[in-house]
């Protein structure tokens, strides 16, 4: 993956359950772990806004590489970067890091698109969406 | 338990990730397959009205017995009966049997209650709800 | 419920898809939140111990009191304390609080009793487990 | 995506937890779905070995596109093809599909490596693999 800046990091906390039977923590909760991060992302970035209106942004594709095994007493947390900005969609950047050993222990590029929540149809990114991308990252797209 | 006469079965699929760091399904997964019986039991009693306006019912209680692990390849189906009602609610009773040896893994007594989804208020049992549990349990309560 | 004095409290760090088709959290994942208590707690308590050897305790029977509805913004919290131990079982008492409203969300009364993970078979209660316990509710049972 | 002849099918089991709180069902869900219709593909083609030895297959990456949502009352299944094998890895696609609607709603590609789940190593794809999937999908590789 490319050198990214990450602004943004999640505190993951593990459950019990996200567990599975090989003992590791499953796939498809690594996977909940990288929408946690991006909820608070957005969260922080668009201050509620996002998921208050109709409008707001749906993923329309993620991957995701699993580079090592996660386990319940593994210390998490989500990094999160957007990376660029189109017309009608945007691309975020992800990874889950061990704490402990400073290792990487999943990326995940993903590619988010507006939404009206009412109509169910896409949506251009709104221009204050973008600016406050910008501002946050410290970067223009 | 007392002596219950169950007249619907709901066959449970496992999932992967069920299974915890102990090799057993989760407790909490074996509440969502009581969940899963409950959603199939209402919806064939009441033919689809009880999810799609805003009168509804919601559980207020679980009290759940696990009385043996329950693995991956076990062949599992709910059984789910209602053996009483009230004005204001309802006690539902099911068991988790594991078909392939006959046992009962787990068994769950629960009530809910009558529920409106637009007000966020409880709700009286409607007479229609009742004639629908009666006529398919085959007693009256 | 009896007057419980709670001195272990876990931060619930809520998940998106935490959230049900009802628009709250669902009632199998409120009881992910009193298992992440209890995890917490018996971490605590036993110091890694009943997690690392064979000897460990199951839950065999949870009952469940669900109060009133949470959401995704809710700040919460699960208190947990050990009310009473017998020989082979000990009981557990929790409640999930809402920090902002300090109201009872849910309560729930556990039954745990001694297992082997090895063997698959119950266990009495090892005395350190008790000691452990009353040194940290400083109270005896 | 390139043609594909698909000859597996997993009907899917959707609980009403599956959904969250836009209403649809959530999309680390949907990943459960393609683990699902992965598992039963497995155990057909490998006749239960791949998960009773130490060695298996674990996947690496999933590259999923979300093409509509899904929602509690659809009639789904799981389309499952091995279309590459290498020494170490094999690559995966799939499609959740709508029963009533013929609608693709979403597809994964994923890549899965040989993995010894005592040493927790990687390892080559055994030939029996090779010569399991070959003969399932009628066709060399």
């Amino acid at each position: 993956m490319e050198e990214i800046q990450f602004n943004h990091r999640t505190a993951v906390q593990v459950r019990f359950n996200d567990v599975d039977g090989l003992g590791h923590v499953n796939n498809t909760t690594i996977q909940e772990y990288f929408d946690l991060g991006r909820m608070y992302y957005l969260n922080e970035v668009f201050g509620d806004t996002v998921f208050k209106g109709d409008e707001t942004v749906i993923v329309v594709n993620i991957n995701t590489d699993f580079f090592s095994p996660v386990y319940l007493k593994d210390d998490l947390e989500v990094e999160t970067a957007i990376v660029a900005i189109g017309t009608k969609s945007l691309k975020m950047v992800q990874q889950v890091v061990c704490k402990q050993t400073k290792s990487v222990k999943a990326s995940c590029k993903s590619v988010m698109v507006g939404f009206n929540k009412r109509t169910e149809e896409s949506l251009e990114l709104l221009p204050e969406w973008r600016d406050a991308i910008s501002q946050w990252e410290k970067r223009s797209y």
